[in-house]
């Protein structure tokens, strides 16, 4: 809880849900006729309407990326080291919009949502979305706020593919593209990973093929052990040893089957903490939406044709110790960028903390991406 | 099913089971006054017993390493590549011992024993074994088979763990240390998915807290997900793409929450085969076996010092794509024992089948382990 506001947040913000009612076909070949955005703006949208950053959230981020909702809020948004007053993405300068990605759990239209159609959660019916299709929303959410082409689109993670996603699909609504932490497409470790996650939330017995809702309950036990698997996936080895090592929780081994090691009892108040607060159907739609995230799929899996028809330029950062999505993946898309002729900037930076890196305030990172920020111009266009 | 039993195999072998008496003290403080160890034989033991050699298995494996038990059996035992006549552990040569170990379910004493003091099976209230504990029963095992030296311990993954405690424990009972695909202790990330693994086992709600025996159930689900995650720690990232990479089990995606990749159903299938036949108490104890595995923790967490009384000559080998005991772990061990003036060979073998290589015919793996072994010498002594 701040006791006051610091002088470099976008301070006290509140979300605010936006309907759209103009269908929306998906991947999946079903559609949308009814959904609802719920969104974040921070800064000042100018008069051309030429400064609107757009972020997009990861697997369980949303909306809430900076400043405070009240003043009894323990913590400030998600991002709130990258974005503020000053910050890498400054909101004097830009105007910044997050929000709950469809088949999100924190506001906009998803399988906890009441499903106009039966006037029930919708649960397991409702549709699988894509990255696609999230850019397409985004798009129409950028012309509900008037705003044509977005000077940044920003993105860590599965933000990051949907940043990329956006170069490829609207290359003139997209003056630069930031991918941070990201990946082409999943590797095959990735997707044993999250099938892993989706097993364990699909065979928990409060699952009820997706239809928890109605039984008033939730997979907890599956959703903890999702947790736990990503939580593995999200931290390096090095970090995990310098933070835990082999920390004995009571100073000694007790010979019982309780966690005995600190990293034991770390990794399951995580995934309890988790389960109390994420929806499983949202889990497993943004699994999936990782899983078939390829855009190279289209073009002969060829990544450089994918990028060819891109008119903005590149932003791409990798951590040393990431092994989710490990530097390599990212020389993936800065080589194929290269091959196609586009304008790209890259940074590996040092940091001993996984793939959770890009969420952090790495003074290095910052300073990298907030140079490059300075040089994403705004008003009157490009 | 071989039609016929191949040149180079044991041929059809059958386990024995022995029984043990004395009580034997662990290292959680209990005893067992009465156990019994299964185990299978290998060749001829020489006069004056010089040739012996122990076999200590993994997490999940057992007593049955090389041949038949029938003609009707589809695959030989576990390490068949490395065990027969002129193979890396030439029958000819020497006389093999292989055992299923304490708290195992292929025979020996564990919790689906039954309990000489309740009738009914041990179940949680078996003891947690170690791996020193092991050593202890294993040198008990070999004095009632008229062994007073291993020729060598032999071991991959937790069985390279036991080789390297045997020449710690009993230092003028063995000549030769094999320890391959190991490490001196487990990682922090190490612990951190074996603790996964035992969540989805204990939270199962057919676990019963160990006592689904009675139940007549099985944590089926608990089982399937930790062989999944144990599963992908056992492959190498390069391994998994180059045989499943992201190829589509229908050839296209069908925007469903079934399995849409080869790699989810071979991993499905690999957790639910495992769960029909392994016993989730025994998973839950060698992984604490593993986990308090640390034998430096006795010498001021220095390594060199414990390994300081060992008398025997050592053999560490690792491979390259190993992610879960990697060649740096083995080279703490190979750094050690060099620091400790002690003889020590070491390989890295290039393999892409990552920790899962240990069990692998591979040719320079073979050839550098039979050289070795050759040099172990039998008859008279050292």
């Amino acid at each position: 809880m701040p006791t006051e506001i610091p002088h470099d947040s976008v301070g006290l913000v509140s979300p605010q849900t936006l309907r759209f009612d103009t269908p929306l076909t998906l991947a999946c070949g079903r559609s949308l006729d009814h959904y609802e955005l719920v969104i974040e703006t921070y800064g000042t949208l100018n008069a051309d309407a030429s400064n609107a950053v757009l972020i997009c959230h990861a697997l369980s981020g949303h909306h809430h990326v900076a400043g405070y909702h009240s003043m009894e809020d323990r913590k400030p948004g998600w991002w709130d080291s990258a974005v503020g007053p000053g910050k890498a993405i400054d909101t004097n300068r830009f105007f910044v919009v997050a929000l709950n990605n469809l088949g999100g759990c924190h506001g906009s239209s998803g399988p906890n949502s009441l499903n106009p159609a039966t006037g029930k959660p919708y649960g397991p019916d409702f549709p699988i979305v894509t990255v696609v299709d999230w850019v397409h929303s985004q798009a129409r959410l950028a012309d509900k706020l008037g705003i044509y082409q977005w000077a940044a689109v920003v993105g860590g993670s599965l933000g990051g593919m949907q940043a990329l996603q956006w170069s490829i699909t609207y290359p003139d609504r997209i003056r630069h593209c930031i991918v941070i932490a990201a990946a082409p497409k999943l590797s095959t470790q990735n997707i044993a990973f999250n099938e892993v996650a989706r097993q364990a939330i699909s065979k928990d017995p409060q699952f009820h093929n997706g239809h928890y809702y109605e039984h008033n309950q939730v997979p907890k036990t599956g959703l903890m052990l999702a947790r736990m698997v990503g939580h593995i996936t999200y931290l390096s080895e090095d970090g995990m040893r310098e933070k835990f090592g082999r920390e004995l929780r009571s100073g000694k081994i007790n010979f019982d089957f309780n966690p005995q090691f600190q990293i034991e009892s770390y990794l399951q108040y995580q995934g309890e903490q988790f389960s109390t607060a994420f929806d499983a159907n949202t889990y497993l739609l943004m699994t999936k939406a990782l899983d078939y995230f390829d855009p190279a799929a289209d073009f002969d899996n060829n990544l450089t044709l994918a990028l060819s028809q891109a008119q903005c330029q590149f932003f791409i950062a990798s951590f040393t110790t990431d092994w989710r999505f490990s530097p390599e993946r990212s020389r993936e898309i800065v080589d194929a960028l290269i091959d196609a002729g586009k304008d790209v900037c890259y940074t590996e930076i040092e940091a001993a903390h996984g793939h959770d890196a890009f969420l952090i305030p790495i003074p290095r990172y910052m300073e990298v991406f907030s140079a490059y920020m300075k040089r994403v111009h705004t008003g009157g266009g490009q």
